[in-house]
């Protein structure tokens, strides 16, 4: 395959909210520990809402958008083993995170935020940060995964992992709650999903999640959690609501339960109570995505289980922004896609 | 409920294979710390026929034979809490294996053999040794979780438990093997069985797993079980077969993968050659069924996914023996069930 | 050895702060599950004191105090196997939590706040709550482990556990932040101390603590702890502190650290920021002591090493009072012990 | 520093018995993502003694011998991040050994066994296989860990790690015996070891290993061992006898301890009975050395507890044959170094 001298990008013109613009950029050779990787199908997540706003720690200027990618090698670097031309890949979402805990170099690593991201045509990546894409799955599904579905797995199957039997409540049905969902069904759990909306809660019913709580029509939702758990709580909590739902979330844990601190929604400035969580002997465990080795054995239990991510609606590359619009009013069910190539 | 004053039980007269014989005792109390268990249904064992042959280590004299019973609770002893009249129950093969590792004086607490056992109309037993049955299981069905279930969980989920998209064998279609599909399967594993029989082989299929090997029409099993894994060997193993089998197991498993150690049909005496075993880097875990807590923990598993064991055939209290002379045949797939009471 | 028809026993007036009396009550048998333990010593903890100031959630009313207490086997119940009279033994903590998490229903057993505690000459437990007391200690040393030792070891030896070459930050010379220090260094870790005393910072010297840091000549700590750990922060923190301390803690820690919350001396209502827990990847485990199986571990670990507790003063059973004052003078440096028997 | 265009290199002859020659060699560059290492010095394994006799499976051609070399960075490849000139290092023992299992890939990147070894002046290996060495360890210390001491570390430190507290048995006073000695000791455990001579027993002392049993005075050390345990045996084994020592380790460890196979002195074509295995519910875990990750860890363990390899002699690079006959005479405790540079 003959590769064009220039590829198209997006860019941050680091002056406003979604002032990204696409631009003509030539394409670089591989470094010898490098692919080149032609992306096909980009995904979106909050960290993305926060980077087109600048409000994102730690995030360079003027980058080139966006973390989750995946598409196929086009071209290999000379001391590259175990990749060739054709691979169906997405690179990590932290590019040095390949085993083990995430320091602050490996952060620096995050594609999209410190580093430029995926949202352009054609990327280098190294080889060490590469997961090849389940068959099963389409680009635009394979998209998905590197930082909703990763964050819900190491939260699920780290030092505490998830037992069969569990129960695990998931907060909203956003990317990362419903990929939660679906890994903890996945791995033997009983699920109990949180939303404002009946029709959002129908497609969770629809992947096997056993327990829908509205909470708009029941404010007090950590009351029925307790109801459904026989009093004792849950086992983990999938915590992406910050403030306004962590007092609640800490009522419907179950003694020495495991909340996984994702996001912050409604606020992140402060949050847990120390007393109470002592005399629970609560668990919050933050989470930073993950890393390749996890990546991997994501994968092999999605393969396994056939489990296919929920991409709520996907947008052309051209019309990426409209994608940013529609992920931040809220309306979406699992995941907002964007197609990079016509195909 | 009156209690009758007199009870049925099995005891062996130790002379020779399969001399059990029914006698009537007296029904003694529960201690203060005891509950008396009408038993239900008892499930037989290889264990059993050892028993019975006067061949199982340290077993006492002429011991009323069987471990694994279901039953309710018909007394409660004065100091008991937490349990009451008419609670489906069962007593965990060692009584006092509540929590952690086996130890030498939890193992001469193994119920129908180091003492007396289950297959009576009434036992006492400590309330520390009681697990609820779940609400959807038969007492038939109940009886078999004891030992078989309990050894296959205890296998693969010990310390290097099975991660979801793992790949497992399980040997033959025995009570621990059937238990290990069906564990494995719940917690996201893809299974590998062997049989010499196509017909056992198609109860294993209707239970979900994935790939089946006749050992018969393909005795290089092993090879075929590379093949199905690309090479790479699968994950777990429940090892039931011993001397004939372990070196097939070894080239089966996966480097740095884990064999557990069941059994030995084929002879136990010598078996795992060592030097191999290093240049793969093998762990054989051997596995002594399992404690209440690890009971516990299974019952959450299956009542999750609604896992409903295997039961090949009931026999009446007054055939038992024939249930023993079924069982050695070897004609069956899955458990062996003794129905103690009409109702 | 007669017992005595009367004992004596420190009782909650109920009515304003350190209001205990000392009164006489008839001594009861034990159980047929239980022992009656003649108690020599007993420790403070913090928690004491919010008990004499009824100001522990969920306390019973009027309680005899404290919940650590170390004595001998005086009385046997006819059950109980595998203690006899004389044995040196300590109840644990939550008297039913012997293995696993936490519960409600454990937390329910807590010596000295839900149920009635320790100071008084001799108390009945069940057998299940008693942990043998290494030979080396003395009753004064050995009352301090209960809450104080198996808090810190239950923090250091939890599901991520030390590793040998960690460094573990303990604020404090407190009880558990003291035992903390000894714990880290008997399990091959470096340790750093923080205090507001050189002479206190003298004292964990001695025990092999490597680095000492006055937080008064010495007051963003956190960076020293920076600097001495080459600015990649600490693998474990005991958070003693609270509100005060929380925010610094999580800038001494290293990523993806692990923050034990023990304690809130500055307060505990709010505390924990959510937002930069995450973008540190931070686990906070907060830790209600222990259970009988973690003591046994404990206790192992100290005789191995012969760790001898701090204790930094005695008083008679009569002088409790003094002793709750002096404990929360604070210029105590470990633990502070009540003499019950006189010897 | 210019480098030299020729270096010396050992390499076999592929006919008899140690017939390694020095040969004269080109020094090639280091590729892009390679350093080049000026080896100081290289320690011996039996490993080695197989290979010189060409009886290590899998072995390559004629290899240049030795998996264990201590270093300098001379020369980095221009993609190498993190490592510079002047470095002290050394690579692992199998170079793709990064973190995680062991597979058979990772296998066939074995220093002087599968791929040319270090027994040379100057050697390329890529970035990802270096280990840093501790500042207070000499090049000759420095080379007895990537193979002795990283196989005990893995053992005593794998899914089953090490408690302080514990007992662990190590079988005689050869390297990995040694290391596992002053590894277990770092971590807080007991340690009792075996030799046939009081002479090597008292080394052993000198480390602080608590029980000394000499198995020529003292044939059924076994017995031995568990009348140090008071009965119960030994957590832990470090397992170098292969067939005649297997059975009494069976005897020496606990109910559901660890044995772990390391070496097979006597012989390893078969070994561990099956029988006895299930009937104390033991675990034998087969190690391959260990990962880059797990030498980090253990050089962390190690310089916080300052721990100094024993090494028993040294040989210049021109007697290297000598060492391996030394090492072959068994006359050595802890480990034989070949002193590659004079300095």
């Amino acid at each position: 395959m003959a590769l064009p001298a220039t590829i198209r990008e997006y860019r941050s013109q680091g002056v406003s909210h979604h002032d990204f613009i696409i631009q003509n950029v030539t394409l670089s050779k591989p470094r010898t520990n490098e692919v080149t990787i032609k992306i096909h199908a980009v995904s979106l997540q909050y960290r993305d809402l926060a980077v087109s706003k600048a409000r994102y720690p730690g995030q360079k200027e003027k980058p080139v958008p966006c973390s989750d990618g995946a598409g196929e090698i086009v071209a290999v670097g000379k001391d590259v083993k175990g990749w060739k031309i054709g691979d169906r890949v997405s690179p990590n979402f932290a590019l040095d995170h390949i085993h083990g805990d995430v320091t602050e170099a490996i952060k620096n690593t995050g594609l999209g935020g410190q580093i430029d991201g995926v949202l352009r045509e054609y990327i280098n990546v190294p080889a060490h940060s590469l997961v090849r894409i389940p068959d099963y799955l389409t680009y635009e599904e394979a998209s998905t995964l590197p930082c909703a579905a990763l964050t819900a797995y190491n939260a699920l199957h780290g030092p505490v992992p998830l037992k069969g039997g569990d129960y695990v409540l998931v907060l909203g049905t956003g990317g990362v709650s419903i990929f939660g969902a679906q890994i903890a069904l996945a791995s033997g759990a009983t699920v109990i999903i949180t939303s404002s909306s009946d029709a959002k809660l129908e497609v969770a019913k629809k992947l096997g999640v056993q327990h829908l709580i509205n909470y708009n029509t029941n404010p007090n939702w950590e009351d029925e959690v307790l109801k459904i758990t026989q009093g004792r709580g849950v086992d983990h909590i999938i915590e992406v609501g910050g403030i306004d739902t962590i007092q609640k979330s800490m009522k419907a844990v179950r003694y020495a339960g495991q909340v996984h601190i994702i996001g912050y929604v409604s606020g992140g400035d402060s949050g847990i109570p120390i007393r109470p969580a002592i005399h629970k002997a609560i668990t919050f465990r933050a989470i930073l995505i993950g890393s390749v080795t996890q990546f991997e054995d994501m994968n092999r239990l999605f393969i396994t289980r056939q489990v296919h991510p929920v991409v709520d609606k996907v947008f052309p590359f051209e019309e990426a922004i409209e994608g940013y619009s529609y992920l931040e009013s809220q309306k979406h069910v699992g995941k907002v896609v964007i197609k990079v190539t016509k195909n």
